[in-house]
């Protein structure tokens, strides 16, 4: 019967670069890991903070990545105050933020915490491990808020081998409701503010408060 | 019956100037090759590494031009990091990339590693030589993503005498599945990372890790 | 029966000033001769090479005036080194390029050597005899790609006294199947580069090689 026609989405190994993070997505034919890229995109022309976003994104997305943005600087400003290579890294170098495949179009605000932790993965230089994966919506000051596809979700990280999963406080009793055989080796972290999602992610990494 | 209807694609010799590298398309008729020629866009206005792009490219594709930019400039930036020219060359030349010809619409993230390839040509001032032909989506820290039309662009390159075909590792097994007689004579690389690739087109090019 | 309804569409005497090059264009009901009209646009304003087109173009024409400036000047600098007001010409001026007739809507890639050659003709300073005329796609690096329409074109160009064409070399092939008498008192130049354009239109003009 040929190859088998599923083939994973993964093309990292276990630590990518900084600003490379997992999210999830789903749509009607189930749900799917998406990564997201981020690195500088310029060195030499002086850096102002501009963010070039591509993967065919659609109005919600793009706004999302605006959130993320602001939030992002907000957030190491408030906790990095000491180090100002942190501090000023969000406004002081353009960036390109790249949602792959390509040729799928991609909307939605569901990943708004995985944008966030892209460039705070390369604001401060550390990458994120790849059995790591996340969904939220986030607010401007950093509040995790409900998504949809939970169960797609959950099914597309353990195809792919993702044991961590971050997930809205708010999506916790969906996470309940799902069979057990669904979450069989799959440990879940339900998040309420970004502080929480940072926590997971950078454990070693104390921040101010 | 008159002239041979096909006609080849090829309108360059075996070493075109830097900044031309040969790609592969196909659509509903089958594949063909597809010249993208890269050239600085002026001398004397101070450049900003903008670029300008005809051939009447899709959104995916004018996206796949952005992306084989910014990691185009990482990759020389880590790589070259002795050579100011080389590093510097993208931020302070403003270029132009064209895909012939001009009337065809062409889209897909097919050509992201042809794009790289040109523009780290021009800015090696190496040629690539024009036995050689490749396709491969670029992800944003240079991974080779999965293409289509494997049997067509196989075909097309060797109707053109392309004796050097460069592939995603992933469609490795599409290759495999390809009938012999279609494979004759040609040579197949497979690569995951744009490392690979750029020691395929530059061997001779000692880079730093 | 009144005036003859065919007028010729020729409008300049046989020296126009420099910056002016007779095209050749096809349609469903036959071809025509087209003039490219090339000025400066401004005298005090601080040029920077911006073009300003007029003349109804569609997408692919307006993208081909993109490649035969990029082109140009790229020629220029490579040919003229030792003249600066010449290499600086199409980046120190703004240019505005003119398609008569007004109301005629024109698209398509085969100005790309017309138009080209209007830009050289004003940077250097020196008219294109109006007894010849040329049609002709440019790549990015000046190679001549071939173009359609050959036997209207032709005759379009006998019809208004054209006695010199200059046609792609892919082309050649296309001309030797036409009939002898459309051909008659017509010289033919087959082109595949345009430094080979170059020589028929400024035959006194040395160019550095």
């Amino acid at each position: 019967i040929g190859h088998p026609i599923f083939k994973s989405n993964k093309f990292y190994g276990l630590l990518p670069p900084p600003g490379v993070v997992i999210g999830l997505a789903y749509n009607d034919y189930g749900g799917s890991i998406l990564y997201i890229e981020s690195t500088q995109s310029s060195h030499f022309n002086e850096g102002r903070g501009e963010v070039k976003v591509t993967g065919q994104l659609g109005d919600v997305m793009k706004e999302s990545t605006m959130i993320a943005q602001t939030f992002a600087k907000n957030f190491l400003n408030k906790h990095f105050s000491n180090d100002e290579n942190v501090t000023r890294y969000l406004e002081t170098h353009n960036l390109h933020i790249h949602f792959p495949e390509g040729a799928v179009k991609k909307d939605g605000p569901s990943a708004g915490i995985t944008i966030t932790s892209a460039m705070i993965s390369l604001a401060l230089g550390k990458s994120v491990p790849q059995d790591i994966a996340m969904t939220g919506e986030i607010s401007l000051n950093g509040k995790v808020l409900a998504i949809g596809g939970v169960k797609e979700k959950t099914m597309a990280a353990a195809r792919e081998g993702v044991s961590k999963l971050i997930f809205p406080k708010a999506n916790e009793r969906d996470v309940n409701d799902l069979p057990a055989y669904i979450k069989e080796g799959l440990q879940f972290y339900f998040v309420e503010d970004y502080q929480d999602v940072f926590k997971v992610l950078f454990p070693e990494v104390k921040i101010q408060q």
